[in-house]
């Protein structure tokens, strides 16, 4: 998988490197169980502190994406993501919520909006062939 | 209007005052050129921070929701709010891109989450009456 990172972008490098590892899972590009570099590793790679990706790798454990084994290293969660509950559904309508309200100010409709989100889930499931 | 906020959640009280403002103009609750109370009397009204509303009035100000008048005082753009163009529409789609990412790992069907959506602009549009 390849890490792109965009220092001129406003949101901070962590955050990137969490949401790209994220669509590297919904891609099935990452699959569970599979490796991933070292903290270390990963900081040398591209170039970034330690810090950055260790932020990261902790808040992606946190959520449910990665394990990290002291002996076995960082891997995608072999027991698949944790599945939507309540809480994460409350929670992503609220996240939902501002970005719908501002779109709606800024003369964007219902439908351009969905249509955004139907490519997004368009471009997470391509290349899932039969799964679909 | 009525301003509603949660003390005890993650998102700082800066963002839910801004994302306040903005869902009322969004339900057309605060109209094009309507008053807004001055710093100083909404940080009183609803005892938080001057700081904390000044915040959240720079932000809407810079984003086109609202002017600021020495004399007049904090008015909605009378004007209307800004139009979304290309660069929002991109900001948009990279905020959504997370969102989605991260819903297709936890199970979430584009299904579920265009309904999520439908709702939130239903809300917006109700008592629109004539309008739509």
């Amino acid at each position: 998988m390849y890490i792109k990172l965009d220092f001129e972008s406003n949101e901070p490098i962590y955050t990137q490197l969490k949401h790209q590892i994220i669509a590297g899972i919904a891609k099935t590009e990452l699959k569970a169980g599979e490796g991933l570099p070292s903290v270390r590793a990963l900081a040398a790679d591209i170039g970034i502190n330690l810090h950055t990706v260790n932020k990261a790798y902790q808040q992606l454990k946190q959520e449910g994406f990665i394990l990290i084994h002291r002996q076995k290293g960082v891997v995608v969660n072999p027991d698949g993501i944790p599945q939507a509950d309540e809480d994460y559904r409350n929670g992503l309508k609220t996240t939902l919520h501002p970005l719908i309200a501002e779109s709606v100010c800024r003369g964007i409709s219902e439908q351009e909006f969905i249509h955004y989100c139907s490519q997004l889930f368009m471009e997470f499931h391509e290349g899932e062939g039969e799964k679909k």
